[in-house]
């Protein structure tokens, strides 16, 4: 069995969240819209009933599942990727990503989600002042004391929430190199847990395959030299 | 058995998905946050092992359970509140409607989140022209074609989705009230879902209730004239 998985072509964005998990668990899928370009997409997106509000979403057995923390939950459940005593915590947490990956992107784009980012840098600026000096200790030092003394934040073994950290370490040095490197000796829990789930076996393989793609200004985390500062 | 509810006092906020869903149900809780005040839920958040990223939460057996779309989720797998095989898409909607909170939220808080409504007015006046023009008719008209000719989300009985929809309509014609008189008409079957919602006994009974918060502007719907227009 393989997944269909559907999300723009070009950029990681909030599918990499999916295709990792997919990835550590050894799952397979084909990336339908990174294969078959934005058009392909949209059209899949229209048909039927029950659509998705937006990507990414996985077809499975004629159902279509959308959004980040459901399709990690509904992943979890499916296959055992978490201990059930577990997984009401770890949705909360990933929720708790996800807020944090929708501030991202409204740095960038706080006042016209639908426009172009030079069209709104006055205000950019004005929200990632914030969000570097405010919203990234706040999100950062909650993961850190979430996770304990724990391995994983599941406890013993390896879940969803783990390598979606895993991404949002990285997205973040990726946008803002100088304050990540001022803050990150302040979370060394999340630091090591970002290096350690580099090493799972399906992780190390796919980020040195091609199907990795890079962060670019069109996705999520996005580098504009004038939007960090230490 | 009852619920201890924990939420800033003072707002209906995000705390109302979560207390419409425990009236429509008929499951008692008590409203400390509102009950005891700010102080004593900051103290109550500090507490303990695996603490939430922020209200609402709902204690129970011990354990804290928080994001408005993870203590609904559970609560229906809890109490049964839908069909099992509608609950990973009814999940999906409720992540769709809290995607539309943030984003109304967002309108009046554009660039600094932690920052007040009168440091941010010409950028929350370019947030809320897009806001209204795209963002409403996009979220809305998503919502009228997910639920098709159904009487309810889930189909036969009603779903913590639909007391979700009946709160999101009810605070975007208190934020909006000239844009949602424009546009209403296009969405007859969302605003016959918000008015079946408010004939649920539960429902009926706590709106008639001292327990059902009217919207201020300390909350996510917040009425502000200059943000509204047709």
């Amino acid at each position: 069995m393989s997944y269909d998985l559907w999300y723009w072509p070009g950029l990681p964005g909030r599918g990499e969240f999916v295709r990792l998990a997919l990835e550590a668990a050894g799952l397979p899928y084909r990336d339908r819209g990174v294969e078959e370009g934005a058009e392909a997409l949209l059209d899949d997106m229209e048909e039927g009933e029950r659509p998705p509000f937006a990507p990414p979403y996985l077809c499975v057995e004629g159902q279509r599942i959308a959004q980040v923390a459901n399709i990690l939950h509904w992943l979890t459940e499916r296959h055992d990727l978490a201990p059930v005593a577990e997984r009401t915590w770890l949705n909360q947490l990933q929720l708790t990503i996800s807020d944090m990956v929708a501030e991202v992107h409204n740095v960038h784009h706080p006042v016209a989600m639908m426009a172009y980012y030079h069209e709104q840098k006055p205000e950019a600026a004005r929200a990632a002042a914030q969000f570097r000096s405010e919203r990234i200790p706040k999100f950062l030092g909650y993961f850190e004391r979430a996770l304990g003394d724990r391995q994983w934040m599941a406890g013993e073994r390896w879940s969803p929430v783990d390598t979606s950290l895993f991404q949002l370490v990285a997205g973040l040095r990726y946008m803002f190199p100088a304050r990540m490197a001022a803050v990150e000796g302040d979370y060394p829990r999340l630091i090591a847990l970002h290096d350690r789930v580099r090493t799972l076996p399906g992780i190390a393989a796919y980020l040195d395959s091609e199907r990795r793609q890079a962060f670019n200004e069109d996705g999520i985390f996005r580098h504009y030299p004038e939007l960090d500062a230490a």
